[in-house]
């Protein structure tokens, strides 16, 4: 059966979920919290899976819902969208950034990525009939913008800046910001693919977000996940904000993609939103990453900057000279804890013998990880 | 901005529920039940609310979930399959049929479309870089064989089936059955999307799944939805089935489409369908086609043979010249009753002054639309 992926295998996040559970390894690789979510989340489920909300939410979300996302973005970026045209409610962040490529990305359109990149961008611009145009970060995860700059070009249609970055933990500081703002003043046509799933999973830095530039926000999708910012993977919520000249044309794909999102899960999120303060999700996630970090101050691992995301990545230069799948599969099936390569999001495979942990587990499994890491 | 989809605008289904909402009428327009559902899945989804399923599913399905779908296919149709590489869990049926076509269809493959078509389809074929052949139907809505075999050739890649068919209500026959085969035969390279989510909503007549033919099963993507099978369109989980070979290009698609579907809902599905009793749905949804049918005895539609799904077309043609879109227009404002005309569903926009109207309602809200439909 000819394939319309070529290149395209099983996710990594799959593959090494799946060889956890097989060797009964403590699964520190895909990123998802291992911990109980916040209770009154799941009572506001169990009320309202007997509320009658059993039909087809409208296409673009749950009016309700929409009205909380803008009362939350007012909150913590003090900006004004508009709910009835700005937002759009998706099946997960991942289903959101096809439905964008799908609609922006025409034929032969380049869209450009920065590598180390979250697998699903480019297979998605792919299957827009676009061409993915990779772009090495520099080794300490920083942007390298000479090069970015000399890349985009007349046919770049999308450019998509993941910030906090999946898998490096690195944020943005204040010259990539302005770095960026200026590419897009050079090229008018240009689109911002933002994501920023992260985005309250922040520590001592700053967040510069999309939302906080007028010429970012007015040429931006911005892709948000409720996933991650109330520890629920499994829901499946997230949101795109745009303005409405990009949005309706997302949502044109969007409502032949899967036209609308559970209707229970948003209705749940519509009531959870509004008493909820994001803002303290940074200080939760940053006790965790110190956790980890002090549980492994015996261990051979070299810690890199984590910044923000619930992601560390460690070097492992001094402990093999394995390539950086060979080790974690060493890992997983020897030492018992699955973590993800970073090879897997280079387009070119760049091994830098750096692997990536995620913390987003209870104390309990961090203690247990270490214990075994430290051994190694 | 340059948009993918030119043809497209609102989808006739949030266009019609939303005009149904500003005028207050009665919406027999959008597919969706009003009564309640059963308390017991309500129960189960109260319940799992609080069992800390929250995160990830597996991409291709809870494999719990897998099995009891495995089960049901056995149990219906005495078919056994595979359930960790014969079936999908999709976000819906839709984003079932966006995947199938975004991984089968390449540049330039045609897909043959059968109108009126429900209106995903044709998008979807665009959108995978593929050309949608539409053949319309006769005006009974039975299908024209010779000139679908006129239309097939080297080229055609998907053949997309819709059976029960919406929205006429139509179900093939064993002659069509016998002539879908043929087709299959004489064109090997073909593969049939059998979308078959009201598989279970029919009446008198016997439903022919491409379940129940070795050629067709082999060859085909099968298009369920719990949606249409337990009432909760708003919950947004559907499946599709299929041989492996097929399937396991879908899943490239999906893994980078949306990854995963809501994990709370998959648990309480397979919790749900091991202890129903799906062969009941005809009957249930057969005694609300007569009752509205009876309620209508006095009406001036002419009622057309609704032999599967909850959908009843009519003909207007003793009551109005208009074109069925300003006949639908005016029924909502004037008449305080929302339906679909039948012409959004055909390329050529063929009118046959035929209405669809929703069946699936409770008793109460079908005695008030009849009181006011047969004043027309
Ligand atoms: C969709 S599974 C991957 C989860 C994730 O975001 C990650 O591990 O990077
Ligand atoms: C996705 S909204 C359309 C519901 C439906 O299946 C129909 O009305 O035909």
């Amino acid at each position: 059966m000819q394939t319309k992926l070529p290149k395209v295998g099983t996710t990594i996040f799959t593959t090494m979920s799946q060889m956890a559970n097989q060797y009964q390894a403590i699964n520190l690789s895909q990123g998802f919290p291992n911990f109980p979510i916040d209770p009154l989340i799941e009572d506001l489920l169990a009320k309202n899976s007997k509320e009658n909300v059993h039909q087809y939410a409208p296409m673009a979300g749950l009016p309700v819902l929409l009205e909380g996302i803008a009362q939350m973005v007012h909150r913590v970026y003090q900006r004004d969208i508009n709910p009835s045209t700005e937002i759009l409610v998706t099946s997960g962040a991942t289903q959101g950034i096809f439905a964008t490529l799908q609609a922006l990305v025409h034929r032969g359109d380049e869209v450009v990525i920065l590598d180390p990149a979250y697998d699903c961008y480019s297979p998605a611009v792919h299957l827009a009939g676009g061409k993915p145009v990779h772009i090495p970060m520099r080794e300490d995860f920083t942007i390298d913008w000479r090069e970015l700059r000399q890349t985009v070009n007349q046919k770049t249609r999308v450019l998509i800046i993941n910030n906090p970055h999946n898998p490096s933990g690195k944020m943005m500081d204040k010259e990539d910001f302005d770095a960026l703002v200026q590419v897009m003043i050079d090229h008018p046509n240009l689109i911002l693919c933002s994501d920023e799933v992260y985005e309250f999973i922040t520590f001592e830095k700053k967040h510069f977000s999309a939302h906080n530039h007028e010429i970012l926000r007015n040429r931006s999708v911005i892709v948000s996940s409720f996933g991650k910012t109330f520890h629920i993977t499994g829901w499946k919520v997230g949101y795109l904000i745009a303005p409405e000249y990009i949005l309706k044309e997302i949502k044109k794909v969007h409502q032949y993609l899967v036209f609308s999102v559970n209707s229970v899960a948003q209705k749940t999120l519509a009531d959870y939103i509004s008493g909820t303060d994001v803002t303290t999700l940074g200080k939760f996630y940053q006790d965790k990453r110190d956790r980890f970090k002090e549980l492994m101050a015996k261990s051979k691992f070299e810690f890199l900057p984590s910044e923000g995301t619930y992601f560390q990545t460690v070097r492992y230069n001094t402990i093999s000279n394995l390539p950086d799948v060979a080790f974690c599969e060493w890992m997983v099936k020897e030492m018992g804890v699955a973590a993800i390569p970073l090879s897997v999001f280079y387009e070119e495979r760049n091994d830098y013998h750096t692997i990536r942990f995620c913390f987003a587990k209870t104390d309990e499994t961090l203690i247990q990880a270490a214990e075994r890491l430290c051994k190694i």
